[in-house]
């Protein structure tokens, strides 16, 4: 256990009027226990007290081994997972990790009718937000990572080489590098499908005067990076240059925007109004940014509705898009780290347009 | 919307006394709406009522184009995801899916106190469990491509091959024959590696006289495949002989008791009442199978808990192992679907005991 966190978080529960909690995201239990256990849809949830109690549940076939700090409670693919935890639990609010699958919380409130769950992920959510300097270091080196591997896609950005065969290269390129191949793949998106912000990549190859959105994330290896890139195919359109200088100021508008006390609604309204001031308004279709870390996605959330301010430590991507239906899109993203004074742009990959092939 | 569905759907939500259910999972959506969405950490929610009623909240970045039959009740990022939902629902017992995210189901209950959560997944999963004859010719041609990618994977074991190197090559082998890759990769253990089930691919390489566990799933492209071969490097020694024999015995006899009418806790009984009369019951420490599909876990579940009982159309693994802790470990699984008279496997690498490199 990770007793300096622990403290952490539980002085975090303290703030939040939280006694108990339980932790089952496969990150947040890494972060506390030092342990990667990936349930699928087995149980794993770390029960928190506020007066000491720790207690860890798992299925055997996890093959967790004893540690010092918390109570190993085992149970097999025959038990029911919830009872274990339905008799340590107290009367009264129990915070739930906002992940956790309904059919244990179901189960749970059946099992004890006198817990009341409440959203309980902030105080392991907050805690992790803040990066510690070892955590800062596995952030750079990963966008290090990034950097060679956005580099590597973009020279292999070829007429016969399709979205598939494109994130084919680049989970390559990651395994290469670090070890690690992101479970999620990679985006690689031509043309119109790039005007779909999540288009799964396909067969289809680029032709002249395609966008090529390249997103590319993945744990390296174990804290994660995340950068998008969008070049051009052998030519770049009048309307394809303009969206593109568009999203790149709104880029480094929101990078701008970023220094401790900042709201990060303000961010995204930051780069926002960059975009709608250029009349592509409705075309910027999500959220600025979102943390990250141990997960691609976590917090703090930079968007319209975010509650967070950025304090130093924390780190989250800034990434503006125009998507334009039938035609094309542009999306730029960077990490940044929030510092004492503004921020670090953990990539360093340029962001010039660029035409290729 | 597939009609046909629904309509069977409907019929479960009556025999489960669900007067409204929530469908969240992805494949479950998709398998009613013919729309596969990825919704991460984002509201995906498919509101069915007895009535007739049905309502598909997404957000949208998910892009979702109107259809007949459902109407689309869109929010964006900077909405609270479940307000359109909790209009929307009735007073009293809704169902709930089983993986939805415990942070939407805590908001909903907040919203209506008057909406009481029960698990809600049964009519959807019971129906996807009964594979129609299109689904059923989906799982033969994936298995069809699992024979060619594990016969492929047990041809490249080499001295300089390391798990993750053939998870790579397997990965790829997918790619080229179906144009998917498993979000998951696959499992290849070697070795003391191949004692945990679940352990994730490392840089290690094979020894003499590992046990090399490849355990082989993909969605191949829609509907899984999903095989566990066990072979042995350069050498096999008279323990692991013994063992590979029980356990090949053991995937056999739950074959073997498969038929309508069986309950699935008798085919686990019987595959593991092999194992466990050639003294080695205590390390077969997983269930013995799980349904697949459109998911590579889904119902119906195969252990000694389970509450199912065969039928035509279902689909499911058969993986008994045994893994010796710091020693080695032996699996081997195939796919069965069962027939109206027993099943039929759909793997058909064989599963001799073979000593390779």
């Amino acid at each position: 256990m990770n007793e300096s966190r622990i403290a952490r978080v539980l002085e975090a529960m303290r703030r939040h009027s939280l006694d108990q909690i339980i932790v089952t995201a496969p990150a947040s239990v890494y972060y506390l226990t030092g342990r990667w256990t990936e349930p699928m849809e087995r149980m794993l949830a770390l029960y928190l007290n506020r007066d000491g109690q720790r207690l860890l549940f798992a299925n055997t076939l996890f093959a967790l081994e004893e540690q010092d700090g918390v109570e190993l409670v085992l149970h097999t693919d025959s038990d029911d997972p919830v009872e274990g935890l339905s008799r340590a639990v107290r009367p009264g609010a129990l915070g739930i990790d906002k992940t956790w699958q309904s059919k244990f919380l179901i189960r749970l409130c059946a099992l004890r009718p006198d817990v009341r769950p409440v959203l309980g992920s902030a105080p392991v959510d907050e805690t992790r937000m803040h990066k510690d300097a070892e955590e800062i270091e596995a952030l750079r080196a990963a966008s290090r990572i990034n950097d060679e591997v956005v580099a590597e896609a973009i020279a292999a950005v070829s007429a016969s080489r399709s979205e598939l065969a494109m994130t084919d290269l680049t989970a390559r390129a990651y395994l290469t590098r670090c070890g690690a191949r992101s479970a999620e793949g990679q985006l690689a998106c031509y043309g119109a499908n790039a005007a779909d912000p999540h288009h799964a990549p396909s067969a289809d190859l680029p032709k002249p005067g395609d966008s090529i959105v390249l997103d590319l994330y993945n744990p390296a290896p174990l804290y994660w990076c995340d950068m998008t890139r969008t070049v051009f195919f052998q030519h770049a359109g009048e309307k394809q240059r303009e969206v593109y200088e568009l999203v790149r100021q709104a880029n480094l508008a929101g990078i701008a925007a970023v220094r401790p006390g900042v709201p990060l609604r303000e961010v995204d309204r930051a780069a926002r109004e960059v975009i709608e001031k250029g009349g592509y308004g409705p075309y910027f279709t999500h959220r600025l940014g979102h943390g990250i870390g141990l997960e691609c996605h976590e917090s703090p959330d930079v968007s319209a509705s975010s509650g967070a301010v950025a304090e130093p430590g924390m780190a989250f991507s800034i990434e503006p898009g125009i998507y334009l239906p039938g035609e094309f899109g542009v999306r730029i993203e960077d990490l940044v780290l929030v510092t004492e004074t503004g921020c670090e742009v953990l990539n360093r990959y340029p962001k010039d347009l660029q035409v290729v092939g």
